[in-house]
């Protein structure tokens, strides 16, 4: 799909959702051409947007009634059943023949309901979770992960090529949530392999940077191998993508895997791992701290 | 240390053990210009070596008598303790000023015995596990992580490099099978990320190459991913590297760790999946046939 180059057909769209995420996503469609409508919950965070010539829209309902494709970006699965649910509403202000895209990281389940209940309104939903964090965002390089049916997708690609490089349809609505969970779970075992190795090798009597050079090119490689370790060496554990966004991850992919009835014990040792490091007062740390938790369980520090 | 290229002074070396890992790489001394004196349990396994000019001993002593240094690629610990301290054995052979370089992967205290009963002995004793594989083994890839001295190091260098494309001197003995140990301790978690996620993609209605597109070339990203994912796929679980061999691994990893007090529960969870794996039946399969255990667990069979 990254082949095709589409003109833009959409020139009226509304983003619900301003934050680290949304801001710089809305930014690349204001670039290309979309004349946008946003809200969000502090005004504040959309007041760079606002600047730039962006409209103000005082509900969710005022935003999408505004536009032909409304994306929302927003925080926990809560958030987005506010949005597309709650008092003036996304689903009750979107025009029949609409387009709503969620690309929060919610419930596969949760984006089905979206789906169906928009399809009675005669609007199409399509789910399209990231992953790229606040870089990516920034740099429009997000991988975006969609599920939905094809003619709504083929709509909105133009748009999805403005904030990523890696645009995969997956499948029906809730494919593209279901892939994000693929994604977070093998991340939950590179994070545990990665922190137990640097503990294992610290109380060894290693020199961290060296067993590095050693095994970062080999079997071993990983993306947060790559990544995360300098920044624990340098114990340096500011996101990032925070703990308490990756433990809401963790949990639908749990809660998700359980109704498949699939035993997963790496996924639920990670969620274990995890709310370990958010009672130890990490939960605005990013996904790196889980080295803490390790250490924690240890008795020992890493101290370079 | 890759910058380095020395001239090879040594020219009369011992090579014990000849199998799938040991024969390619004594070939790769002899293709230097090294005369070579070879021991393996099955002679048969070392014809090919004989062939090109390689001469027989009948025991590791004899081996080690003619030679400067005496390289062991064996299995197991046991196999490691029997060429070391057995009857007709290496420390019992080697001439004072020899040097004896262990590349098994076995137990960081092993090494350091090793280490002790050489020196009494006049003889320099280095430990240098390898990752990399077969693969690595025929192609003079692989990444050697060596523990010891630094001038019996620099001694053997010149022929690490001719087995390797990535030395790296850790530290004292026992520092080469402690990075070992690191490296499979991240493959420990990254295994079992990678092995969860298929399961959960297939289970949640995914095509699972297409989810591939979208999680291989971000924080997912890992070697296990891109290398196993297609065999597992392909339900190819032929090695690679064999599940008995892991286990050895992760065996040895969990011993020291517990040695050290650490608690390191992503490492004692695969220890128990690869137990169950082998228990299935795959003691001589592939590591990435985790898959199987996996779906053992859940009651399913990933088909394509």
């Amino acid at each position: 799909m990254q082949e095709l180059k589409h003109n833009l057909k959409i020139r009226k769209m509304a983003w619900i959702g301003t934050g680290i995420m949304g801001g710089p996503m809305c930014g690349h469609l204001m670039d290309a051409g979309c004349e946008a409508v946003v809200f969000t919950r502090s005004k504040a965070k959309a007041e760079p947007l606002l600047q730039r010539g962006a409209s103000w829209a005082r509900t969710p309902a005022e935003a999408a009634g505004a536009a032909q494709v409304t994306f929302t970006m927003v925080g926990f699965p809560q958030d987005v059943r506010d949005v597309y649910f709650g008092e003036n509403c996304v689903l009750a202000g979107a025009k029949p023949g609409g387009i709503v895209v969620d690309m929060t990281t919610t419930e596969p389940s949760l984006a089905v309901e979206i789906y169906k209940a928009a399809a009675e309104k005669g609007i199409r939903a399509i789910d399209a979770p990231v992953s790229g964090g606040d870089v990516g965002a920034r740099n429009a390089s997000l991988s975006i992960m969609v599920g939905g049916e094809g003619e709504a997708v083929e709509t909105v690609l133009p748009l999805f090529e403005k904030m990523g490089n890696n645009i995969v349809h997956q499948g029906p609505a809730g494919a593209g949530q279901h892939t994000k969970m693929c994604n977070q779970i093998v991340i939950a075992g590179t994070m545990i392999g990665v922190t137990e190795s640097l503990v294992y090798g610290y109380k060894a009597g290693l020199d961290l940077p060296t067993v590095l050079q050693s095994i970062s090119g080999g079997a071993a490689a990983c993306w947060s191998l790559d990544n995360y370790v300098p920044r624990m060496l340098r114990r340096d554990f500011s996101p990032g993508f925070i703990v308490e966004h990756y433990i809401k991850d963790l949990r639908i992919a749990l809660e998700e895997s359980r109704r498949m009835n699939l035993q997963l014990p790496g996924l639920e040792l990670a969620e274990r791992l995890y709310t370990k490091l958010q009672r130890l007062g990490h939960g605005r740390s990013g996904t790196h701290a889980l080295l803490l938790a390790l250490e924690e369980m240890s008795g020992l520090e890493i101290i370079q």
